[in-house]
């Protein structure tokens, strides 16, 4: 076995064999062969595809490059997870009500880069929070408490570390196979029993189109049930941010909100129906609308919102920021901005509201950068909405005037008014299982 | 311009930019990006290919990126280069007599890795001979002498340097805009004013296919034309070894045997070939009849062989090998490999026979093996000849006994008899001119 004849099979277009997958699933955790023989392989990969079983054995070889938990939660464990997208804080809402219906939720996160925050960058903006869990202290709080949300262990499909990292930096992220291997290797590696994904579609997505989403959905749930996971897909549009708000503290308050029964919305409609899909999974419900009646019973009960301060307070955080949003880092330039013309908002450009965030200190722009948890907006406007001259768009939280102006900007050439009205923007696709893709109207 | 995007475009299947192409050779040359991202675009040009405007910009970026030769050699500087072939020893013979002619051979050859043996390992065979020269010495002996063979300076192209290490661990090494631009950029590099491609074909070549050979023959012509040089590419057949003789002391002694009239056969006719067209694009001849006149006057007076001890002495070696061959190393056990079996000789593995040669020690494995320069083999019989069991198939000269077994089952293997008379193999395919493609006949 060689990486030089692997290499040359994939790209001469033949599919790999286990026994080559592993050699080099193995070879990307232990670092014995060089970065650019596994770059060459990946572009090959992304160029020539691979088959089903290809995927399969990838995933497999991948989760098996490190530790294989099988976690003892006192439930199934089940995992969510999203394929990432601006204002996206759909985990901080569902994971205390799936655990408050008795729901397991592990949930291991990535940090953001890019236009999309990390879960575990929001979570780290409440004062205390812990998110770098050893492996044995997250699983402890998946049990006692029903839900736990840390950062991705390093024993945990280190093939996958090695590999991600460099398709960030050899354009090679948007290749089917090596994301659903990368995604569901981590979450077979972490012991999840029931995953629920959320495959994001839209000019702002990994995949632009709804049939490539629909393709990537399928794709890993086809592989997640051979491998004897209870596993459904959601598609799910980004076409703007879900949330209104945009922003680390930021969105961690409109979690809070929306757990506290202040807030509703896209955000919450979205979050509520990938809980009951998570609740599904693990057989905790029946059916769909069992879930959503267990969800909601929680919600209005308050007992979503407690979970959520028993998560925080495991993971060492001020609990008391459920009670007292203010206690979150706040921004010491809190202002509006406000519509020069008029028409109804017919495009936001996603990615360029992520990036606006980005820059204001939201996000990094280098591995290494540090966070501003305080900074970010809050839109006021969705598309489809008409909005007059003078009318609030969105409320800027920033950490000068200067990055206020400059954010001004960047949002104001994110959206496209239009004298004709807009449709709303559509924001559940698809529910795809193992017996095939439903469309869902709203 | 950062690398990312470059890669994405290739990737996207789009054309690269004169800038973009510019950047990634600069950066190749200066290590100013991770091998892995110029592995990732190798991968990307190798399934998405590059057009002719982009060639040319690779070829001459590459070129740009290190010394550019304006050599005064008295004369025009002409070039040959192979793309590889077993047993090909043409420049040692052809260099000479066209330096004999008046012709100023400018020759920089890489060192064998694989199963083809490379130039200047060979003439490493002659004792004291030096073939890593400083530039201006190399120049002042091709302007003296009429012609010298070097290792390539690390000075010319570094571009290649990094790129060809990368492409020979990635698989990427069959990629028409890389060979291209490869073999071109070092000899723009090197002041080359005249040259002439000898493209292999057949199936130990770099392309399998005779209309995959004409392909780069026509790449190269049409890059090196638009560059102002004078350009001619030969397609030549590769099914077995050109030479009877494969391994570096037992070229020479074949080059010096042909020189010194003792010896004739494939070698000799497609040297001749080769060097007509050398004097024709250097302008000494007009055409290929005068061409001919002229080398076979400098052979048949010893000429030839003169200018051999000359570039030989030029070079610190001793010139006495010309007049008694004995003086090259020889190996400790020289004896037959006779046939088992009887039929026509009806194909060979090129190949496998190179590979042979390689495991006798007389090629690289890795590219830090020493070389030994006695080792090989001296076949008698070629494609097309009946052979009976008992008649002499070659003879081995090998380190020892068990390297002698060893060998004698690998060319066995690599010969295929057959009870059908079988066709002599073709040597001379094609003439690739600016003007087009003429085929040749025997």
């Amino acid at each position: 076995m060689d990486m030089i004849s692997i290499i040359e099979d994939k790209k001469m277009g033949r599919a790999l064999s286990k026994e080559q997958i592993a050699f080099f699933a193995r070879a990307a955790a232990d670092h014995t062969v060089p970065d650019y023989q596994l770059a060459a392989l990946l572009m090959a990969i992304r160029l020539n595809g691979m088959d089903a079983r290809e995927t399969a054995d990838l995933t497999m070889a991948m989760a098996a490059s490190g530790d294989m938990l099988t976690p003892d939660v006192g439930g199934v464990p089940v995992d969510k997870h999203s394929t990432g997208g601006v204002g996206d804080t759909t985990t901080l809402v569902l994971a205390p009500l799936v655990a408050a219906c008795g729901g397991k939720v592990l949930k291991m996160s990535g940090r953001g880069l890019g236009h999309t925050g990390g879960t575990v960058d929001k979570l780290e903006s409440i004062p205390g929070m812990v998110v770098d869990l050893p492996e044995d202290r997250f699983l402890d709080i998946v049990r006692t408490v029903g839900c736990a949300v840390a950062g991705k262990s390093a024993q945990l499909a280190p093939a996958d570390k090695t590999l991600y990292a460099l398709r960030d930096v050899t354009a090679t992220v948007d290749s089917i196979p090596l994301i659903v291997s990368s995604i569901l290797s981590k979450k077979f590696a972490a012991g999840a029993k029931a995953i629920v994904l959320d495959v994001k579609t839209g000019s702002g997505a990994l995949m632009p189109t709804l049939d490539a989403s629909i393709a990537l959905a399928r794709a890993m749930v086809d592989i997640g049930h051979h491998a004897g996971r209870s596993i459904v897909a959601v598609v799910s549009g980004m076409e703007e941010p879900l949330g209104s708000h945009v922003g680390n503290a930021l969105e961690v308050k409109e979690a809070i909100d929306i757990l506290a029964g202040r807030a509703g919305g896209p955000l919450k409609q979205v979050s509520l129906f990938l809980g009951a899909q998570m609740l599904v999974a693990s057989g905790i419900a029946g059916d769909e609308a069992q879930a959503d009646r267990l969800l909601n019973a929680a919600l209005d009960s308050g007992r979503g919102l407690e979970k959520f301060k028993e998560m925080i307070t495991a993971q060492g955080g001020d609990c008391r920021v459920c009670d007292d949003v203010r206690l979150l880092p706040a921004a010491p330039v809190i202002r509006s901005m406000v519509a020069r013309e008029g028409g109804y908002l017919a495009h936001v450009n996603g990615t360029a509201l992520g990036m606006a965030a980005q820059r204001m200190g939201a996000g990094r722009i280098e591995k290494d950068d540090v966070i501003d948890p305080a900074v970010g907006f809050v839109m006021k406007k969705r598309i489809g909405d008409f909005i007059r001259p003078g009318d609030e768009i969105c409320t800027l939280h920033a950490r000068s005037e200067a990055s206020a102006a400059e954010t001004e900007q960047r949002i104001a050439a994110a959206l496209t008014l239009s004298p004709d009205p807009a449709p709303k923007a559509r924001l559940l696709y698809a529910l795809v299982t193992p017996q095939g893709v439903k469309q869902l109207t709203e």
